[in-house]
């Protein structure tokens, strides 16, 4: 099999983590390697997006899968290091026996939609769990207007909107109130943060809908943010639409485990 | 052109719209009555449910329509008598104009899913709004289990359980935390009534999933609420599913309204 | 001193600490015991009310406490029997240990205000946490108009409204959505239940307002719950207010805890 | 008497009303202009700090009153022009009205507590609203800790924190959940903006309670907003408290008309 690696440097652990995985892959697997992580190991390196792999074995937290996601089409296994993890895999003491059961064939694939991005028609990357369209002013807030198949449906006053796929609604959608969408529902939520707007409430509308986001007041900007990864500047005259794209995001799973993970959460 | 008449018949408006309506009609259509309305008018009335019919009209507020759709599987035609009205489709002196088209064939039907109700395996009326499972001993809150194709992942003390449709998730569901969910949606949305428990959130999951909620304690009973119609003792021995109907609630529509609605409700 | 005691005699291991604590106090000290209690050990009872005691045992859960606090003005005392006790102070290994502690006069007194409430006019029992009203018929809101000092300040269709001091806004108060209140502030907070009206929210006010509670509608009941313990019928004929009483919730602790108790409730 | 006046001068008809409140004041009282009025009428302006007026008269938005109320000790009458409004107390049409009212000594002053904030125990200006503390980086959290007097109460992940007055908890911390303060309460609300903590709620202290903030992670910074005013960095090794300040934010009124404008607000 081929094998991608990428990794959040700056954490020991996952340097660690890395070396352990290229011992026990490498005797008889091909290992591509980041840039990044292939200099510090006196290796040449590949891009994410020109790596031609199985899987990606992605080493950090959500934000380092998160950011992997964008980059490639292989299914994703990811390795937990750091404190959150909610859409991690694995834990690093783990990653030997899952790695093995890779190489085995003995894992599902678990494929979740993404949010195709078009600002002014051009293609920004896919989206695993959110597009967050924030105002660029902090505690200024901003007039949005919400169109879902070219039709207003919500013109509000708040510090921003997120559009949010299942995946995404229990993550930063949920801190501001999106209800829990289970993964195989093929829907989005699209939630204001602290509308100035007492009967604003979360939305969730089907897959197939069209999402159009304009900014109402001339003059004011809003930043947009994807998957936490991408801070691009926004204006009233910008045309920002959000749809379902036609690629997935494909993690390695190793077992049915939303329900436990939310009720980890949950505290159920 | 074969019509039945449902009315809330409390109202003396109502009275006199079923009238007009019998005037307006009767000369080229049958129509037949509720007894209730037969009885006042003199005439032979026949149940909802022994109607066969093209259209059931239905004059009064939701609750009245939401009654009707429980007996009958012909579309509903809904004229509005009383103070909410957010199913219904038009105002009194809308009415003989509606019909008119309805007779000329120039209407929409908008159809909706409904939630199957099984208790013990007896299948009980078909809802349009929600099933209510709430506590039968008010302000003594019950501990209620939630299985979602047979796997448990909610376990919380609340005064009740609300399992809605997107028709409503608009309504009871929404007073208690419920986001709107477009009505093109196939999916249900799970929210607990007074939750103690600060992690409880609503929980949007696919139509083709089943539903089973349970009651944890001995001896505290609830009572089950169907659309608001039908009040049904349910003990911690019952066993109660949640799931698709095949039928569907059929609303006659003259335009596509939901965003409509839904923004003179949110004030757009 | 003389001492009370009031138990959840259900409770096996409430009946085991009644034992304990008679073993331990009585050499020294008078004790009075509740009927039901007194009856099960062939002793004579004296009624909550009629007990001129320095400090009043509760052996139970918060019902234990919340009811005996409708019936004393001395000082309570509470072990925690059952599944909850948020407003209790020692589980029950802690008793004899906090017993000598009160011989010894080693402890504080926590006051709490409490909630005087006035139904045409006569004093019902005082409330420590809250005072709910909530519509009679399961799932069929009522029509609520709230004053405050004579101005009606809210008008809303609900399941029920409660009002609550600061220590019941950490209870059924919490589960509808109230803020928490520490318990130094000498304020109460009113909160609708299940509201069909998106722009309601809790509301926080001075103790020293007096509330009005009206029920709009004709022939449309509620029933009046004071801490979970009284289910008083209420008709839109009825005049209901609510304000500060004089006397105070008295709560014997050995330690400031309040935050320490919050914080394992929201999980700090 | 002495007067006062700042505008927002961006505005027409801010400038038109300053007109007409010259005419009107100038024949009997003294009237002093902010530098930037001032200079457009050719004349000499002053500060507000520098102001010793008997009323300032601010006329524009609430961000006009806000900011007249971190520099005058004054009472300040404030005159809508723009949108919100939510602090202002008479419309254009109404200004030469009142004016004349406050002449003849015809007014009320509607005295609301204030924030006072110190920073590494500078003081910054007092806030009538709101201090927010909200993360540098938009869409990325940070750790925030809370103390009340020295206790730590809340541990939160989140966009920001803000602390609110009564007259704040119906602006921005009413978009992120605060309850409805009522003016006359001594107390203030804190409100997580974005929480990632499902159990977070707002919690409501006593104003004699002093509130310290601290960023738990190194090197992740946060901007602090007071009254939408000022943008200062705030970094994890700043300290950072908020409590009451002596000093009284004071409104020119013609009428109790709280409740009225929380009426209109929430739609009763």
């Amino acid at each position: 099999m081929r094998f991608g690696i990428t990794a959040r440097m700056a954490s020991k652990e996952a340097t660690e983590l890395v070396h352990q995985a290229l011992v026990f892959l490498e005797p008889e697997h091909e290992v591509l390697l980041e840039p990044i992580i292939a200099k510090k190991l006196g290796r040449n390196g590949v891009e994410i997006e020109d790596m031609d792999v199985d899987v990606l074995i992605a080493i950090g937290g959500d934000g380092t899968i998160l950011r992997a996601l964008q980059h490639t089409k292989a299914p994703v296994f990811s390795v937990n290091v750091g404190s959150l993890g909610f859409l991690t895999e694995v834990s690093p003491d783990e990653m030997l026996y899952a790695l093995e059961r890779i190489v085995q064939n003995d894992y599902m694939v678990d494929e979740r939609i993404k949010l195709k991005t078009e600002l002014n028609g051009e293609r920004l990357h896919d989206s695993t769990n959110e597009v967050v369209i924030h105002t660029s002013q902090i505690a200024k807030i901003r007039h949005f207007q919400i169109f879902i198949d070219e039709e207003l449906v919500e013109s509000v006053r708040a510090d921003g909107i997120i559009v949010a796929t299942p995946t995404g609604s229990t993550c930063y959608a949920m801190s501001v109130g999106s209800p829990i969408i289970v993964p195989g529902l093929s829907a989005f939520v699209i939630v204001p943060i602290a509308p100035f707007k007492l009967s604003a409430r979360p939305m969730v509308i089907s897959s197939k809908s069209r999402i159009e986001i304009k900014l109402y007041e001339p003059r004011k900007n809003c930043i947009l943010v994807l998957d936490g990864q991408f801070d691009i500047k926004m204006t009233p005259k910008d045309s920002l639409t959000i749809s379902l794209s036609e690629e997935k995001a494909k993690f390695i799973r190793f077992g049915q485990d939303f329900y436990r993970k939310i009720k980890e959460k949950l505290g159920v």
